[in-house]
């Protein structure tokens, strides 16, 4: 196994990010990963990254009961697998899901496979190396062997960001010729902009209140631009649909506020899917009845896309990378969490070494 | 306007049915329906009946601030026209949606007739004659003339409980080859049993406790029954599936206990649909989000369906009226309530004369 490292001899003594409490990032040595079960693999990532979702414990809005390691969204060069592992080898470029999956159980088959009856939610992600369980059924490897190094932002928002705001898309039944809303203008709702483009929408309605976003917005493929939130975004979208209402709304937000505003933005018989873990969402059933939406969500099945997003990226037909805007070295993990806390940054890469 | 009996000299004195309060139902002279707007139709009801959703205010469960006329599901003789009528003339005999629809609007275009911008909800059908506002975009007249009167119940059918179950099964994507879950014995579940079948469903899985319900369900399609509710229903479910859920699941009952209950019998990726006003009902988006269900409902859009339904009902395809477990005249209309309060009634026909 010539490209299997992690040997006793050249021990990786590997350092990661570790969620110690609100606020608080540390960056330090961990146990470097290893082969557990036949069916691991262990990738070496040349950049790993921040999620929106990584806030709420960072916040303290998810409370955590203990030093929880950080990080879901990945892509790298396999460096081991174990001996069940058939469909990737050490030396492949590979980009995996924030959920593994077997790839072969009913649900997977559907087409849910972050619903896999064997699913675990990735962590340990912010580190140079990673343990990635169900490598067969979680890993998709890049055709034509190693991308260059350009291409690496954009296959590693394949993962979680890009597959989610296309999942988004998807959900929310985003067809040629639609009026689509997104509501939430963070690294999901943006890349769910750049999916209903890809899918064919004809108008792309993004609501943000912040200038580097609407930009991005508009690069990715916005036609317009709403400012204004809540009942007034609602009134809003209304008077611009002529009172009818969108075909489909993303939901990427995951708070009250933001899905009222996505279910009463959606015309009846319209579309509204919904991404981001709800906090504290609760939704009155006889509201929602007369509201005559579809709605439909949960954690993206990454894994379904991927094919399609890695094919897209590297035939240079979307660059989804570009909503990294702020780029630090991996130890310097913790700045990065506080610019996305602060706003001041819309998704932070974190370069390995 | 021969056909127009509602002169002076002929009046109506007509006797319909008023809910004063909980269980205080009175059949009593009411005003005679007249052309209010130019829109309007009246027509004569040789039937009518009794919905669950009319047990709701009886029971209480949902007050009335005042004598409220009943009765929403209707088809009959076109007595009378306004002047701006032009799809339906006297004579005809015709059925129609217990939502009004222009079906013209751009909801309505879009297939959901029972959120027409200028949709009224209908009442005051449990009476001889009725008015029918928006008469071209909401009644449909059947084809070839008046059908024979053993047709009667199948056709009122269609004007509520028929087309709410047929909504059912395709508000959750019933496909050729599913398994489909019904929640609710009532005659909307049953009739969504029946929908399921016509729709190609493989399995038919209805829940039941109710000896007579469980014989109507196996006569309209279903293949197996179920008779355990809330958690102990949804294991049972989850075991007749292999562990994977339901296609889809109809909810067709409107309670939190029922709604849970539906959800949760799915399959990930699955679809819901509720077509009973919820009651009380409230869902946590967090739960929601990882049963990854799409959800689906509302008041049906019953005029999307009407054609077909007819079409299958006149060319004896389907027998909806099989429902109909009681029969009464229309003056004894509170035994009818009685007895569906009571559930020893599925549902009530109410024969005018």
């Amino acid at each position: 196994m010539g490209h299997a490292v992690a040997t006793e001899e050249n021990g990786r003594d590997m350092q990661g990010t570790v969620l110690y409490g609100p606020g608080d990032i540390r960056f330090e040595r961990r146990d470097d990963p290893e082969i557990l079960n036949p069916t691991d693999a262990i990738i070496r990532l040349p950049a790993t990254c921040i999620c929106g979702s990584d806030l709420w414990p960072y916040r303290g809005l998810q409370p955590i009961k203990e030093p929880t390691p950080m990080g879901h969204e990945y892509c790298g060069f396999v460096e081991e697998v174990g001996s069940a592992v058939k469909s990737v080898k050490p030396g492949q470029f590979v980009v995996g899901s924030f959920a593994t999956s077997d790839n072969t159980c009913p649900h997977c088959r559907y087409g849910y496979q972050s619903s896999c009856v064997q699913r675990e939610f990735m962590l340990r992600a912010q580190a140079p190396f990673l343990r990635v369980p169900l490598a067969d059924g979680t890993l998709v490897a890049t055709p034509d062997g190693a991308p260059g190094d350009g291409l690496v932002p954009s296959l590693l928002a394949c993962s979680d960001v890009l597959g989610t705001g296309w999942f988004a898309a998807d959900a929310a039944n985003v067809k040629p010729g639609a009026t689509v809303v997104i509501v939430g203008d963070g690294a999901v709702g943006l890349l769910g902009v750049l999916s209903a483009r890809q899918m064919g929408a004809e108008r792309i309605i993004a609501m943000s209140r912040h200038a580097a976003r609407q930009k991005l917005a508009r690069e990715f493929g916005a036609t317009d631009i709403v400012t204004e939130r809540g009942d007034e975004g609602v009134a809003r979208i209304n008077e611009m649909t002529k009172g009818v209402g969108a075909d489909s709304v993303l939901e990427c937000v995951g708070t009250q506020e933001s899905m009222m505003q996505a279910i009463q933005a959606a015309r009846p018989g319209g579309s509204v899917s919904y991404v981001g873990v709800p906090h504290g969402v609760e939704l009155k059933g006889q509201q929602l009845f007369y509201t005559h939406v579809h709605l439909h969500g949960g954690p993206a099945p990454v894994r379904r896309y991927l094919p399609q997003l890695i094919d897209l990226v590297i035939n240079g037909k979307i660059n989804p990378g570009k909503v990294f805007d702020l780029v630090l070295p991996l130890d310097r993990v913790a700045e990065g969490y506080k610019a996305m806390d602060e706003r001041r940054a819309i998704k932070t890469l974190l370069r390995v070494n």
